[in-house]
């Protein structure tokens, strides 16, 4: 049986002041008629029940998480009492998986990700899922072909060609690479064997634990404790106990960098991670003038610029150019858009300048 | 006896979304500790003790007028049952004024100009009235000296020197212009004989009406029955009946324009109308990278910006050179300061807009 791991953390600083502590980006309908975490749910659905979908997200996230998505049982809403990073995350859910199914299959998904169109994204899961039937010790990683030397993403070369499955292409991956320089990135596009490492993985759960445990004994060995307990009423007395130890590490790095039997899919849907407000702009229609507007706006002699208006109130700009604008609850951004790379450094500062309340 | 007679009325559409309808420019607290109204009726308060204070606004702004002057007996603030222009209003004044002193003087005065120092305003209110003490049918008016060829204001020509008093200038009057064109606006720069008509009067309660009388009969005739009323029962039933007759004119076309006994004083204070918020950015303190800022605003990088913040919301600006940007109630303007000359046409579009709330 295939299960969804939706993992829906993060702080959403780059997409202040409409995100806050408590209602990070995959919180927000930034885009479409609903979340982006509602949409990653609804996007896998018709391959995975709502019985077998997990969100894996943060404590102060838990109940609004619930409340976006009733058709899940409360209980598929895992808070992690503290951020651990990806690779605990990921032994966590293997863990509740492997304890419902021991074939189970478990697709691991960022919930802050566009990816359009549904069938295409359905019809690279099923051939995901056909590689790991035929080769159940294998881990798949969904690899995006680059289309800019972006540093701000980790990378997957990719080896010799496996298969063809159902139109997608398989191949060995040669290495993982990290977030890399700008040198570094215009190589690995001009070399035309590297991926963007997306944040999708699919695998059988007791491979990923046998590869954790192999990889990471300590923490394969923590894991065992919790999934034992899971279920009983001892359960979250145990993961309050053991995670806060478990040691703070990304999936790629604690495992799949290491692991000898790594395949990546280079997929063909879109793909757009949506990092900042300048990203959301480019995928939101513009009118005549380029401007994108949502909500009560007045964009007069205004141009290339995203204006946003949230909780009904009136934004009137005049005389715009490439200016980001977005006012939020007590909060407004205006921000050249050429500068919006400052914006998680302002919005981090904003505790230290007394406006915690903002955040 | 000296009367100070205070017009308060406009639209405010230049500050908006400060100033909305019911709160005016000079309702509002743009430039120091108090309200423009507060100021104006504070720097005359050393000459003209609070129950000779008389207040002449709008039906919509009454309330709140009598509220930011406590000080003042309620009925000394005014409501006009429509807008009539400055000619109604003078007049109406006048006969409030003359019904309660025959030989009482009136000054005239704006309630949302900037005039400082309050000693320099006063030395010349005073050297006003010992002109008119002295030639008790004179109009005085008092002029500004003009730094630019503005086109927003009127202008007055000086004649012969007349005398000197108190150390301020008084001239005949050639003639009163209304708005140039910018050439002529040159011309009347470079002349050296033109100044700003400031809409600052200063003359005999008895005299204005005798004015009034010679050359807009109708309207004399119809402030002299309202003035019969004043005081009585039937005071506010008159005034609603009268006023919405009277000819909507301005007291300089009426009356300055064609009276024959009309002085200039070159007044020698700072004097700013604060006309939008390009010039209030101009009077307010700017930091050493040239922004004014009021209110809870963090301004990255940012130079050469108004940035207000009001009703406790908090504005991030990031990148940005000469913009202003004020967030008031649900409202935001944001606006390059070069452009500012677009908001009165846009506020004036809010109703056909479907956003008449934000008025």
């Amino acid at each position: 049986m295939l299960f969804a791991i939706i993992m829906a953390g993060g702080s959403g600083t780059r997409f202040w002041p409409k995100s806050r502590r408590n209602r990070p980006k995959q919180l927000l309908n930034l885009h479409g008629d609903s979340t982006m975490l509602q949409q990653t749910v609804a996007r896998i659905a018709p391959l995975v029940p709502a019985e077998r979908v997990f969100i894996i997200t943060g404590a102060d996230q838990a109940e609004a998480t619930r409340e976006q998505l009733p058709q899940l049982p409360a209980a598929n809403v895992i808070a992690e009492p503290c951020p651990r990073d990806t690779a605990p995350c990921v032994g966590l859910a293997a863990e509740i998986v492997a304890a419902q199914d021991p074939d189970g299959s478990m697709i691991v998904m960022p919930a802050d990700h566009v990816i359009e169109p549904a069938d295409v994204f359905l019809r690279t899961v099923k051939a995901a899922v056909a590689v790991i039937d035929a080769d159940p010790s294998a881990l798949v990683t969904f690899g995006i072909k680059p289309t800019r030397p972006e540093t701000g993403y980790g990378y997957i070369q990719r080896g010799e060609l496996i298969e063809t499955r159902d139109g997608v292409a398989v191949n060995r991956v040669v290495q993982f690479r990290e977030k890399p320089d700008r040198d570094t990135a215009e190589q690995f596009l001009a070399s035309g064997t590297f991926a963007w490492n997306s944040g999708i993985f699919l695998w059988r759960a007791r491979t990923i634990l046998q590869e954790i445990n192999r990889h990471k004994p300590l923490l394969g060995a923590a894991l065992h404790r919790v999934g034992e307990a899971w279920g009983t009423a001892a359960g979250p007395d145990v993961l309050a106990a053991e995670f806060p130890e478990m040691e703070r590490t990304p999936i790629d790095k604690a495992v799949m960098e290491k692991a000898a039997n790594v395949k990546v899919l280079e997929v063909v849907y879109d793909w757009n991670d949506v990092g900042d407000w300048r990203a959301l702009r480019a995928l939101l229609p513009a009118d005549a003038q380029g401007n994108s507007v949502r909500g009560d706006v007045i964009a007069q002699d205004t141009k290339n610029s995203l204006l946003i208006s949230d909780d009904g109130g009136l934004i009137a700009a005049i005389g715009l150019d490439d200016v980001v604008v977005v006012q939020s609850g007590k909060a407004t951004l205006v921000a050249r858009r050429d500068q919006l790379d400052k914006l998680k450094a302002l919005v981090e500062s904003l505790n230290d300048r007394g406006y915690g309340s903002y955040l």
